[in-house]
């Protein structure tokens, strides 16, 4: 790498709706009990953004609203707006252009990223090179996923797990050596079918038929993902500890996605961090899928240090995996 | 720019289905003829495709290893594989991550981006600041849609227009001064209604009555937006002419999204440019969204000399506007 500039997350916020549903809530909608959530999940309780006028870009603009105000930036002055989603509002317009909008951010171009559950990972590497590369300065970098609007609340494999949620960063460059150092990325595209919404899109467009087939709903093998999730997190975040000759030591935060508390202990394992080194949130939001990881960052924000070694780590549907080495 | 390194096109693809759709089709689907389609649009016929099995990800797929095959790149080498477009296979797994594993590309990382008619402009410009920032080299960019999935053929203002089809750009660093110079990329959020797919994401889910209404259909305020994409795209066209200081003697070609042959015409005439200098294949295929600039790169390449400067331009939903200046 020869240029010196690097991006740094200047500010960081979130959205979270009002409305829990608990496990308790759960035993009244399907075969499940708390005892057996808990153990397997690790999630207590998500939240649900209940108004139907209300869906992904609501969130992430209230979200972005708040990195914005917490560093004090005029929104006006913002390059580049990038939401990761696999809810989005629509196919088109994107999610990005209705937040870009709202936000008053009038000099900003925007888009949004599909990658599942890396898809903050994903976007966040993308902001970085934008910046890298001297075209752009100010982006604002956003998960989010109004997840209860793909969950069929009859099927118990997946209920349980997903909730509703938002976070952001705001992203500029720094050359005092902060910022994000480096990240591995990649996709195993074998098992597609295991992690799938396979109705709506072009392959099986809207028809009565999909409705009737329930395929416009989250569909998850949970055995075999969570078996391939478990191996790839750890790997990717290991290999990305000796890409930078960091040891546990070295390793001031995990921050991982927050898909189910057993692969997240199993990814510290592997990396050979205590529990206190772990952010973890999933037992009050479940798995947001986009948004896990700003969100474990904006409950963490006041207990990080300038210098602080971060690892963040994802795997998702696709299989899409990351994980990126950021100096705090 | 301190960097040296830029982004240029080592080889192009494209994949278009063998079926047509043709004025005179359209006549018996819909209130219409052949001269009032020709005279307010260019469009003579549009490619379908009619394979229910096969969606975005399979066009995307045969583009691109046209791309690589042309370049004589082994697909293990691809660092990054980015698909614009606004109908994937899925919501997830993402189309990019079905294509990476159809073309054994499996050192590659994927995702999608959202960004309706601009996507290919926006996948572009995200993969040269890619290689710009030093972290990725070799890159494929394909724009894909198979807009007859979203389309209502019983509603005359959008069936006559859009068509399926798919562009793939292979790309790597370069030192020699050719490549991705500049670009301009803005987001006009104001009036998202206008052009919009109102049902099968968070805001409107799929349901019985989201199907009844016709909501999974490209909705279109042809009138409006029409009037819209043709200042924006002749606009920011003159723009980027004028910020990197050329002359219409210096562009060698406009190669305009293909939405409206009146649009091209009008933003060739604010950029002095006569016919000659004018990519246009509208007729034969349609407005294919995401695919329609990269389409238009593989039916010049062969009239393309190195060091020529194409001006790229789009508008589109969002809405979402771009334009960039390579020099081939």
């Amino acid at each position: 790498m020869s240029q010196s500039v690097k991006a740094r997350i200047v500010s960081v916020g979130h959205y979270l709706p009002e409305d829990k549903l608990t496990n308790a809530d759960l035993e009244k909608l399907v075969e499940t009990n708390d005892e057996w959530i808990r153990t397997r999940t690790g999630i207590s309780e998500r939240r649900i953004l209940k108004d139907p006028t209300k869906a992904t870009a609501f969130m992430a603009t209230e979200a972005a609203k708040e990195a914005l105000e917490s560093a004090n930036v005029d929104p006006s002055t913002v390059d580049c707006i990038i939401v990761a989603t696999v809810t989005p509002d629509y196919m088109f317009p994107a999610t990005a252009c209705l937040v870009q909008k709202r936000l008053g951010c009038t000099s900003a171009y925007a888009f949004d990223i599909l990658a599942a559950c890396s898809g903050f990972i994903y976007a966040l590497t993308t902001a970085s090179m934008f910046i890298e590369s001297g075209r752009y300065k100010r982006i604002l970098v956003i998960g989010a996923d109004k997840m209860s609007s793909i969950i069929d609340y009859s099927d118990r494999a997946t209920c349980i797990i997903f909730g509703d949620g938002a976070g952001a960063v705001l992203l500029d460059g720094t050359s005092d050596g902060t910022g994000v150092q480096d990240f591995i990325q990649r996709v195993d595209g074998d098992e597609n079918e295991l992690l799938c919404m396979r109705g709506g899109g072009s392959l099986n467009p809207s028809t009565h038929a999909t409705v009737e087939a329930n395929m416009h709903y989250i569909y998850q093998d949970g055995k075999t993902v969570f078996k391939k999730a478990t191996e790839a997190m750890a790997d990717i975040s290991l290999e990305i500890m000796e890409k930078n000759n960091l040891s546990a030591d070295d390793v001031a935060w995990l921050v991982p996605h927050q898909a189910n508390q057993r692969i997240i202990d199993a990814t510290a394992r592997r990396m050979g961090l205590g529990s206190e080194k772990v952010m973890s949130n999933i037992a009050f939001y479940g798995n947001t899928t986009a948004a896990t990881i700003p969100l474990c960052l904006y409950d963490w924000k006041d207990k990080l240090q300038k210098g602080d070694n971060l690892i963040l780590s994802a795997f998702g549907g696709g299989f899409t995996a990351g994980a990126v080495f950021l100096k705090w």
